[in-house]
């Protein structure tokens, strides 16, 4: 099986690490027991080289032989389709984890990023924009928490690639107490991160960025 | 072949009629000529059937024989299936298309949903936070003006499920005049919705929710 190469930044600085995105992919690819390595671009200079792979000039993106991929969602596809670890085999199985894997971003995440970024900017507190944005992500965690009471994985009762993202996204949450009310979403977050593959793939990244101070 | 069903809201307020989201896959459905019916639900009462069907208790969601999807870009991904005119055959073609899915919405709505929020709700102007958001869009359409500029759709040449999802991204934000400065996103936005596809799906849903005034 040819190796997959995952690139991801050669430095960031101290706060995102342990959330930097190449994370989801080295997670899945652990679970899924696949051939990988992690190779570095410059998190300084992001040349056309970069731009050639990546449009907006992020990371990660992979190589799986001819083809290369950006978009995390679009990358944890492509691997989960490799893998039964990741994906169930039928037709209903794969659509629901497609579903989920879109609905973590553009549903979840897309509340949680902008309450993120207000946290982070320190646009909290005050801010009149501020209780729209939070609420937005209450309505949001108050629906997964009704899925996540009922289910100990999003799809098919077995853990798949649609709970790698979510539980990333929803992890970003829990590290800001968010979950706090959410006391199955952090059940969630606390099973999926208790997986060798997670606990791998985040030593792994925090081992990436320190070998560059 | 087997009709497909969208369901949507029965009614919702005029601001964003033209935008609701079923547009998407009304486009899709017209550009690939499946055969569909569109199937209403009450805007102003979300009950458990609706949240059976999309746990956010949000539209558009699709049937298709056995199998119940929501979420735009997984519906999207599932029409693009059946249809070479939505999709390339090739496996880089499709891979691409998939990358691209997710770009529209989590690299280039994740920045745009902000942004318009902050914009409807007058967060715009001088709150403290609306520079944030507004260069996060400006950083996203600069890579996507660098992309249009050399592209007339983003993959292979031709049009593809990927061109209704970004372009209805992009339309929102020349709705608001956001793309004066991005020629090549403007353009693209206009090539895109000049075609009979868009123009049928547009005046459907202008008409459906009209029907219910």
């Amino acid at each position: 099986m040819q190796e997959i190469v995952l690139y991801t930044y050669d430095w960031v600085p101290e706060p995102p690490r342990g959330f930097v995105r190449d994370l989801r992919l080295r997670w899945a690819l652990e679970e899924a027991g696949l051939p990988y390595r992690v190779a570095s671009v410059s998190f300084k200079e992001r040349g056309p080289d970069h731009i050639a792979h990546q449009p907006f000039g992020q990371i990660p993106w992979l190589t799986d032989g001819e083809l290369s991929i950006f978009e995390s969602g679009a990358m944890l596809l492509h691997v989960a389709e490799k893998s039964e670890a990741l994906m169930p085999g039928d037709t209903r199985g794969r659509s629901e984890v497609r579903e989920w894997l879109f609905a973590a971003l553009a549903s979840v995440e897309a509340a949680t990023q902008p309450w993120s970024i207000m946290k982070f900017s320190g646009f909290d507190g005050d801010n009149p924009a501020w209780p729209f944005f939070d609420n937005f992500v209450d309505l949001r965690l108050k629906r997964m928490e009704a899925v996540l009471s009922e289910h100990e994985w999003l799809v098919a009762t077995r853990f798949t690639v649609a709970d790698i993202l979510m539980a990333d996204v929803l992890r970003l949450m829990d590290r800001f107490g968010k979950l706090a009310e959410y006391p199955a979403c952090k059940a969630y977050v606390t099973r999926a991160t208790a997986r060798p593959a997670f606990i791998k793939a985040h030593a792994d990244q925090l081992a990436h960025f320190a070998a560059a101070d």
